[in-house]
């Protein structure tokens, strides 16, 4: 092999060692960095083992010089540490090291997209920082990730070919993903989950919102698993075997398939299912809040998002509802014959269908609104396609969205699309029913309940907010604009005289 | 009058001229400074026409050297100022005009809390800067209105005969305001609704969650109010009649009080009722944003305040929402029959109790979690008893709170206090009932539904976020605690591996 790799890499923990083997089977070469010696290590007997007896496609390096020696200007390098200071710190060594001005430096971590944003105007004229965020874990990482590359968009053309080689892949007429899991024989074909989204920040930005989008996501399935369990009564088996049933049709996920999965499997210590021996005390990595929060400042109405995170605070509070439950009451569920119980899970069905949807049409409405607010001029239909494989959300409904967007890359909201409006007309019936039935029976849907609501006040051409305008101008002189005078006249009511005159303020 | 006044104060705009002549009603004399000459005057004026034949309260002083003259000393100063840098100006000047170092300074601005903080260790040694968040208005600011101080628990002492002089006073026994708007004659009986809250920065919060279960109550009366017109199809009299009503009983409130009278009010251009020519755009200021977002940075889930802020958003996308009302179908609700018409009034009511009581148990759970991270020692009774008089969300409601934690000061959450659990028990059928009806019409309950969502999550010993848990660990081994182990062992399923192996992992 020749001493002058394609690409140098940096960081060779779990996600860094897996993108290299990636990189590797795709016919790249790479010098590869790590400050542990041990991972450059295992790295190169990967390698060994997978490469069979092909020439070594890996160059370990053990300082920052000999990276840039053994890697072909001009250099492009890859990151894979942890986000936060490491990266400057590796940034400042790889100047110190003599890296170039024409150099290219691609941040894949787990990054804040605002400090991306800082960190590519700070480089601004000593090299090219780029940024790409990667969904799909470990498996992805290896075997074709979702990719959401952004930065210069120049620097974008030479990294496309790379990123698109290793990216998952996606059948471009059914929308499904095309997957290998074996070393050595990538996927080639299909359409690649890696497109340039945008300037500085806004790859990192969409990768948030796919991760509050995957937090409603889960907790969507867990109110379809609890009203199964609680209110029909159903055993982990029997809802295992309604979600796989669901993974055939519109519904088609991986969280549904993991979901069907994980109700089978019995815990080997009890012979229980495994779901009813783990704590239903949910952590989080803190990008679903960030992108509730996102929502409230950019003021994209995202309830959907915030109330999977506060199911998720409410469930950390065991020992408080454990307290509760003893003394707070609700109602019984009755007993359901087969016909209920396949009413019961049918209405469901169309539930977890058009909440989802809505779930969907929240987080592109934020990404529309933030990316106008930062000038990205955002892609939607690409991003769609982004998500159709290789990231947790990968579903056959993100081939639908691309779809909408591609009909109409203006479309305001994914619920008016004429598919959806279609979709949603079918179910809101099973939908509705469905909410009322829980809340009947006691068992909170957070989401549901959140993602219906938001349905019914966006069709709403008249929102009881006239009472609120009208309360706000009597206590605080807010003022309140007219149906009948152009908007940006307003008016005030003398609440506080006896005639309450109306006068026009401004 | 002596020269020597008892207070030097700042700022003489609506809210600072109100609080002077306030303190002058009971008894103050007041060094007045503002940088506009006009509205010194202003106060002098008034002071002439409401002092009747007595001798002047306020000297008028136009320089800072001359307002710390006429103030006797240790000075006692109070800014009325806007917030944010002009705080930090006017203390700058005092300084260079004498201040000394056993002064007071008392910012009472809508001042961030965590400016306050800065500021206060900023001023440290100099002189005391101690606030004062004030709630309630103009008409609060001159007859009465709730204050929130916190700063140095010794310059408390100073300042508190002043503060609960001016603020609003309740009956002790019934909770009920004590109200006087004659100028000259304050109610000067009853409990305070002043009363220490904490070190520097506590008050600012307390208001600040008081703005942000202002929106929700806000929200919760514009729910009822869309249900009645659009499901009952009811006139706006009517509507405000159920008000009027639901004013004499447990519900009593400024705020159901004020839209009783908003309701019957007509529009001079029109003749229409006023609500009907008001647009239905809602515009905020902040604070209840400051709050959801407060509440997902603490961890105190606080969904019914998050709802009320998207609900404001929703409302602000009017062209969005004509549109989409073209294009998106829902139920037609049916006409109801008088007896089906005061059932659904009779459910609403019980809805809107049982919701608003979920609205202060996540914002008395968020204060209490706030307070903990910041090490306040929040007394909850004392502050409900603030909340009784003076300010927006004042209700006869705010007495059964100060009671519940009277009771128990460490009440983990309102919802489990012995008189709520009974309020709910009696309520519950209603709630659920006027939830579901809503749903199934069409009518959009997002703060309704989120409280009961509330309410059902936290009486629930086993939510689903044991599955949740297991998705998290099977594509991404987050791990779990087991249900049958200790807190803090984390185990592992090996998803990938065709045997599921199960390892504790830390």
């Amino acid at each position: 092999m020749t001493q002058q790799c394609d690409i140098g890499f940096i960081g060779l923990g779990v996600m860094g060692k897996n993108l290299v083997m990636n990189l590797a089977d795709h016919g790249y070469t790479i010098a590869a960095f790590d400050l542990d010696q041990d991972k450059i290590e295992g790295v190169l007997k990967q390698d060994e083992l997978e490469r069979g007896d092909k020439a070594p496609r890996i160059v370990g390096c053990h300082t920052l010089e000999e990276l840039l020696a053994h890697s072909a200007q001009p250099h492009l390098i890859i990151l894979s540490v942890p986000a936060g200071k490491p990266v400057d710190i590796v940034c400042e060594n790889l100047m110190k090291a003599g890296l170039k001005t024409d150099a290219v430096v691609v941040d894949t971590g787990n990054t804040l997209w605002t400090d991306t944003v800082e960190r590519t105007a700070k480089y601004e004229g000593q090299f090219t920082l780029f940024s790409t965020a990667v969904s799909g874990g470990e498996v992805g990482a290896r075997f074709g990730p979702a990719l959401m590359p952004s930065g210069d968009a120049e620097q974008w053309q030479r990294l496309a070919p790379v990123w698109e080689a290793i990216a998952a892949k996606v059948d471009a007429k059914t929308g499904k993903p095309l997957e290998s899991f074996v070393p050595g024989q990538p996927v080639t074909e299909g359409e690649p989950c890696a497109a340039y989204i945008g300037p500085a920040g806004a790859g990192h930005y969409v990768k948030m919102v796919h991760n509050g989008i995957e937090y409603a996501d889960m907790q969507q399935i867990c109110e379809a698993y609890q009203v199964m369990r609680d209110v029909a009564g159903m055993s982990c088996d029997e809802i295992g075997d309604v979600f796989a049933e669901w993974n055939q049709g519109p519904l088609n996920s991986y969280l549904i398939e993991i979901s069907a999965d994980i109700l089978k499997q019995k815990d080997p210590a009890t012979g229980k299912p495994v779901v009813d021996v783990i704590q239903d005390t949910a952590g989080q990595k803190g990008t679903g809040l960030w992108t509730a929060i996102s929502s409230l400042e950019v003021g994209s109405p995202n309830p959907s998002i915030a109330q999977s995170v506060f199911a998720r605070a409410l469930s950390s509070m065991k020992q408080e509802r454990v307290a509760a439950s003893k003394v707070l009451k609700g109602p019984q569920p009755e007993a359901l014959n087969e016909e209920q119980k396949a009413q019961l899970i049918a209405q469901l069905h169309d539930a977890l269908y058009c909440s989802k949807l809505c779930v969907y049409a929240q987080g592109f409405h934020l990404m529309k609104l933030a990316g106008e607010q930062q000038g990205w001029d955002l892609d939607f239909a690409s991003i769609a396609k982004i998500f159709r494989a290789g990231c947790i959300i990968r579903a056959i409904f993100l081939q639908s969205i691309t779809e909408a967007f591609e009909r109409n890359g203006e479309l305001a909201n994914l619920l008016v699309d004429p598919f959806f409006v279609e979709q949603i007309e079918e179910r809101q019936t099973n939908w509705r029913k469905s909410i009322a039935n829980a809340i009947i029976n006691g068992i909170p849907t957070p989401v549901f309940s959140a993602s219906l609501a938001y349905y019914d006040t966006y069709r709403n051409a008249v929102v009881p907010a006239n009472l609120l305008q009208a309360q706000r101008d009597f206590f605080g002189a807010h003022t309140f604009e007219r149906v009948d005078q152009p908007a940006g006249e307003f008016y005030h009511i003398e609440w506080s005289q006896p005639e309450r005159q109306q006068v026009r303020v401004k």
